[in-house]
């Protein structure tokens, strides 16, 4: 395969909504695209929601009440491809994570999950590790899309560079993704 | 002198007003109550005139305006110690920096100042690297100040928690930071 | 595939043989028996070598004086998949690496490759980076292989520990390391 | 102070003779020549005994069944000043740490050490974490001292360079340490 895109899906680490169903569809669709999905790894929230969207086949279009099956993809590779960088060796693994990277470097490693990756998407920026991941992001120069951002948030982070976008879906994000690749 | 508190300031590595100038009085400050300064120890912005400020005696009250004498501190230690986490071995550091630690770790350094220090002061959050910062200290569970931030950065950050306090200038920063040190 | 077993090619960035053809032949070995290569990722000596026998198919049993062909692994995942822990962002990637992670951590993230990998099997422990992985690996716990260790390698390291194995060619690693990942 | 030499003093965290007490003397030494002592901090073994030597009084010359006081050295700073770099948040560290950095990076601190430091000195090459920081030490190019090696561990680390020196006391890794730096 060598060296698909990568797209970083970040966010909390809470069962919040909507974060936790337009992560569940962004995985579904960066499979689907053929790039690798790369998150912290971590078996809750946002992590756990992108990864399962990338492996399994019933998540419906919207992402939302879907029923998740245990049936992996039929065809999961390369499409599907998912990485994830864990911050401790202790962290327990989001199931549909196929290549774990154990950085044991705790929040640091938020930095490796984003020059990692070609974009970088947000769902939600409600909490600290969440805005550490896209300030990290915008600080390494690379493009973020924030999904369904809070007025504070787009307020602070669109401040700093054009290398920021707001959009309300996980399509539109994706959308911002195909043209941020091909430019 | 068995671990004096910590205080990190952190900000810009730009020449930005008047978040430079509050830096250099926070330095002087902190040597004053004998705590140690750790800073992200490049010569460049908030980091250059937080240390100048540890360790240099004419700088004057308010901060601003001063000529920097190439003096050092007489009684400078335990006092005015400034320790800086650089983040690249070819890093320029600060020439008030009295101990370098070299981490080689990039922006992962930033999770290092906020771990290491007890409070944690931002000058100005104006940029992605100093956004990081605060929002790793916020995570770690340390008390941040802003000291003069911006109204989107008082509205970004303060939604997060309670450990965040914004003030006006050095002076209420330390403050804050005595309280939160004895508490 | 979720979760194929780890394997880890350390090893110098010299063109050192017999190190640079046994690395090519494990890269082989490791494709044909599905399970992840991970390497430090750079384009140079053994790890440029690992990628380049894990995604290519001419590469002859013995590995050694070996045509590489340009032409990329027909089937080429799950087995085959190749991932890079490189040390900063200007790090040049062997091509044949399938996921680079940019950790910018330098020399550090010789710790992620030992902890993200199974078994870790060097390639010669004749210069300071790769005793380093060695080293970290028996940190960490992992099973390590030494092939075609120098005496004097053979000797320091069996001392520290059982977890470390020294054979003659890269069949007897990967036997070593089947029998490991079984156990 | 601006900026006094760095000298490493890396070991195991057991308590193994006789690289603690050679450990607790360098300490003391260290601390005279009014150099600043840099270790990993935790309050076990090598580690301990250094800091312990460069903070309390009545550590005899021998260093060796030496009643170490709770006494506080009356003249502690510049001389004496004691830096751990800690590899977690929940490190127990060594009481007589001045200034205790967190990187909560694990056994990846270990190359911050070194690259903090002017010279490297271990006491004894017994296990696998201080075979680490020899190895990175060396890769970053830094003097390493290795006092009281066993013949294993000498045979191995003075094949890669130059930059490497055995010896058998702490006086005389004290001593190579002056040449090394004012040469």
């Amino acid at each position: 395969m060598p060296r698909n895109a990568i797209v970083a899906v970040v966010g909390t680490g809470q069962e919040t909504e909507p974060a936790v169903s337009n992560a569940r569809e962004l995985g579904r669709l960066i499979a689907e695209h053929g790039w690798v999905l790369i998150t912290g790894g971590r078996n809750a929230g946002v992590m756990k929601a992108a990864n399962e969207g990338a492996k399994r086949f019933d998540v419906d279009d919207a992402g939302r009440n879907a029923t998740v099956s245990e049936r992996a993809r039929p065809n999961q590779t390369p499409n599907g491809l998912t990485i994830g960088i864990l911050p401790n060796r202790e962290t327990e693994i989001s199931p549909d994570v196929d290549v774990a990277i154990v950085t044991d470097i705790g929040e640091a490693r938020n930095n490796i999950i984003v020059l990692s990756a070609d974009v970088v998407i947000a769902c939600g920026v409600d909490d600290p590790g969440t805005a550490s991941e896209v300030s990290l992001a915008l600080k390494a120069g690379r493009p973020v899309v924030l999904v369904d951002a809070s007025d504070a948030a787009r307020a602070f982070f669109t401040q700093f560079s054009e290398q920021i976008t707001c959009v309300d879906s996980p399509r539109e994000a994706i959308k911002f993704t195909e043209k941020s690749l091909t430019s």
